[in-house]
């Protein structure tokens, strides 16, 4: 998944704001899904949501404004009810070489719309 | 209404964005309800809630970050459906004066719940 | 220029946040400007900055998670230190067909790294 | 450090967006120095800047638009250039009485204005 850093996702050190790539890895997960045939949008209005528990980043290197970002997204592990993704985001120079960004691990649970946990669809499941 | 910049509320060139602004204003009028004694998340609830139709906002001057906001909001003019609002937003220095950062106005139009058009309450017309 | 509509982008009513349209017609200028064969990022770095001087917006339709959105920028007018641009924001159905969400105008002012007004690039000037 | 919970910082599930805390964090860090006589904006000024290394969040409960949030931010390690926080995020009924959010973790490190690994000022490190 490629995406180009926005204006307003950097702040006045010139650097991607830490707090903006929580909404990248969230478009890492949804594009994930997409190309795993499903839409996480189809999903909530199926009455299954997935909320996170568990959110954690390291930051090795900033990013800037009008960069090409690339965000790499795994499903790594899996329960009936749970599901854990890592991440690496990656700025990609003109002439297609990377530099290592940040790294990330997320927890999801599944839940109805009511907020209580219910299992994941089964081809969630790990 | 007051508030303090926050960092990621400001860009690279070191100033407020421009689209930031566009909350504080929704703060200023979430709290001209609860001065009126209303609670907009009450109201919203209650099946009413507001939808903007226009925004319109002029940048007189940046602010910048942790610099102490006041956000002066009125509402100037009503109907049966719609309600209009003004708003100056000031920075205000350590010893009290105030400078004007944004002059804007927003029109809402009132909708139920599946988004159709409906009557204000009696009390916010205008 | 065409998005996807982000989670964080939408608000508790399940539509694109009014304030998340500010992002996208700045990625709208600047796209206009690549298209043109210019960088705003190396713009900056060469002293000459962009500062929006006005924003109105007009809210037709609302637009949701996940939806395709297509923004259509065009520059308008221009002097020798300002310059006016005119938008229209679509979402794009899987058959290809648009429906208008919302229109609007910014008004730009160049101004050099201290803040203070200057000449647009010549090829900016209207 | 108290915040009342913004319309834009839900997403379309009613609930505060999982990266919105990021800002709520990073506003604790900065009143934390204040209290203790210091303006993270001077110290930027000064050329001393704090980037996170390191950011993980764990969410135990949802909060809601409107919401009455509470931070509690305490410095528990440090060293000659990196300082770490952890935070508990509560959010605070009519009555007074609190419930967990959120509890959170960060490292710190500190960089001079061109982005180099410096010493912390002495009074920060552990």
């Amino acid at each position: 998944m490629r995406l180009r850093v926005r204006y307003n996702e950097c702040d006045p050190m010139g650097v991607v704001h830490h707090g903006s790539y929580a909404s990248w890895l969230e478009i890492g997960r949804t594009e994930l899904l997409r190309a795993a045939g499903v839409s996480y949008r189809a999903m909530e209005e199926a009455g299954v949501f997935l909320v996170i528990v568990k959110l954690s980043i390291r930051y090795k290197r900033p990013a800037r404004y009008d960069d090409e970002i690339e965000v790499l997204t795994k499903a790594v592990r899996g329960s009936r009810v749970k599901i854990d993704h890592e991440y690496e985001v990656f700025k990609v120079s003109a002439d297609g070489s990377r530099e290592l960004c940040v790294t990330a691990e997320t927890t999801l649970a599944c839940v109805d719309g009511t907020g209580h946990v219910r299992e994941l669809p089964t081809w969630l499941q790990g």
